[in-house]
């Protein structure tokens, strides 16, 4: 682990200190899939001014620090937060609903990163797949921030995007410093490349942005699609997100199915969001009952759904199926899951005529333990 | 404090510990009001075999220990647990929605003792007028533990029993032991002294007893009622509880509208007792709906609110009015909610022709903090 230090540029006493608080993890399993990859460490937790999530290799080709992605802040109305927080004009994006990826090339091949710094088995076999890898010939210092959606998702099973799985690049940033290119440099790169971008939904003035965002939170909640997030166009002032009722609602949905497994803060800061925008929006009637009809019913039906699930003897979990072109990399994604800590159950790989299917559960063992207990007549 | 380990019979070791883990807190505001009292303590905590609220008092005629009143555990379905828990026959009693409160007798005096073992003037004050002491003098090491209800309540305000406020007794307990009477022998007592008893709503076989709960369930949650306890009718065994849906629709009301104050375990036990309500009662769909909407509106209506309150400047506060014979008790009843800490703001005091009149707010600071943050415009 020596090499961290060194590719962090830490002072003696600041690597100390990052042995000390143990920090670090393994980021991927070793394979000749990722063989340009000697050791590689993530960051569990913020450390100075590295993010968590940030992976430092120690590569065949040298030493590599790929920063991790920033959280984005949220804003609980429109009103004043846009103004308050941009300048002149904004640019106001989807925030697509999948997983967080950063892809990066090292020597000639590309790394799919996961937000929180693993180098993934799956989705660097579909980078490397879909996309264009002479971008990084030219940029090599560069990262492809995406959003990965679809059915065929290890984390969020979504079908509303009409696609197995894709990637949808929201920024390109320097991978060791975090500066990100302008939203216009963005789009060049993009067009060059043939790379799809998180849709670019509005650039507007800052005075009337509230407004704005609301007619299209209102427009893409209809379709089921999570929010937005807002970004100077030069990328110098950090993003900040806002979302549709009805993405809060799945995300309620979800916490709530496995209650026991997710945390508090998650479904509290849900609610408290429908609330702020409840007021912001000045809704009638008719439009407040079908809010609260959507939250009640997100909170309730997932629960009894989980506890019906236990009361028929099968565990709470999340399924999923996804399809590899080789078999050696779905054998090194199951490693990948167990390695991450995952409590799954993997069915058998076939191949379905064009690829490789794993379907797996995610087994989610405290929610199960839990309803099991009280169906057997346990008090709380 | 000396006498403490005195009254409670502590080893010194334990004594030693009781005073290291900091677990005692004085239990009242001295005042001729309370004059049969030298000194008195409470438990923060459960400590060794003394429950959380215990209190120690030195009063002019010698110790007393007062035992909290023991944590109730909840059923979250009522079949198998009601049939798992109890033997031959149960009990079912009405759980009253008030303030918890265990009345003793020190000397000539009758004292009240909320759940957290506070000595409260206003209930004392009440409960001197309202109950008849003779009891004590009958039965000196007894307790009578009561719901406090109604409209003039320093806690939980409640208008559906009818009464500016009442004493409904559940229990009957030897003060120092915390053993309680047998139903029957409640019963007798409640006639001989006329004290008004939790209505008794059923006495039923235990194989049959979560049909008959549901029914009243049911029934008392159609009319904004709390819930029920179950007993065993010689108190042998612990009672368990089990409440309606519309009480913990109420429940979350309270805790959204003050949603930065509140715990979060607290929203979410209430949400997860729901869903296993839902599922065991097997309702249709339009019974379903009715839930949805009823816990969805009591979550954002109340936060709406609390929102609304801020918006126009004011604090997020809860309301209430409280009327004493005396007003030196109702100067005391001051001093008292400002020592337990309580954030609070009162009007001046005036007389109704009858009783003196205190109004006072309680102040939700964190939750008025958070929300007004926000509004300006700043990011979660």
């Amino acid at each position: 682990m020596k090499f961290v230090a060194e590719a962090l540029h830490l002072s003696p006493p600041a690597a100390k200190r990052l042995e000390e608080r143990n920090l670090l993890r393994e980021a991927f399993v070793k394979h000749s899939f990722f063989h340009d990859i000697v050791s590689a460490y993530k960051l569990e937790k913020k450390f100075g001014g590295f993010e968590e999530g940030t992976l430092i290799a120690k590569t065949k080709h040298g030493l590599e620090v790929v920063r991790g992605y920033p959280k984005i802040r949220r804003a609980l109305t429109l009103h004043p937060t846009i103004k308050k927080h941009f300048r002149d004009e904004v640019v106001v994006e989807e925030k697509m609903n999948g997983y967080n990826v950063r892809i990066v090339n090292f020597g000639s091949n590309l790394y799919a990163i996961t937000r929180r710094g693993f180098i993934c088995p799956y989705t660097t076999e579909k980078a490397r797949e879909m996309i264009d890898s002479s971008f990084f010939r030219h940029y090599p210092e560069l990262m492809l921030c995406c959003e990965v959606v679809g059915k065929e998702s290890p984390f969020v099973v979504k079908d509303i995007y009409g696609t197995d799985l894709d990637f949808y690049i929201f920024d390109v940033r320097e991978k060791r410093s975090n500066r990100s290119l302008s939203i216009d440099n963005k789009m060049k790169i993009a067009e060059e490349y043939g790379f799809k971008l998180a849709p670019i939904l509005e650039r507007c003035d800052t005075n009337v942005a509230h407004e704005v965002c609301r007619d299209i939170i209102e427009r893409i909640g209809n379709e089921g699609r999570e929010g937005i997030v807002l970004k100077d166009p030069e990328m110098k002032i950090n993003p900040i997100k806002y979302t549709t009722s009805e993405s809060n609602a799945t995300d309620l949905y979800f916490a709530f199915r496995y209650f026991n497994d997710y945390g508090k803060d998650f479904m509290l800061s849900r609610l408290v969001r429908e609330a702020f925008q409840s007021f912001e929006f000045n809704e009638n009637e008719s439009k407040f009952k079908e809010r609260c009809e959507r939250i009640g019913k997100a909170i309730l039906e997932s629960m009894i759904k989980s506890v019906i699930d236990v009361s028929c003897g099968r565990e709470v979990s999340e399924h999923h199926r996804l399809r590899f072109s080789s078999l050696e990399v779905l054998e090194l994604f199951k490693v990948h899951l167990i390695r991450m800590g995952v409590d799954v159950r993997f069915s058998d790989p076939y191949h379905d005529g064009e690829k490789y299917v794993l379907e797996f559960r995610r087994i989610m063992r405290s929610t199960t333990d839990k309803i099991s207990h009280h169906l057997k007549g346990n008090l709380w």
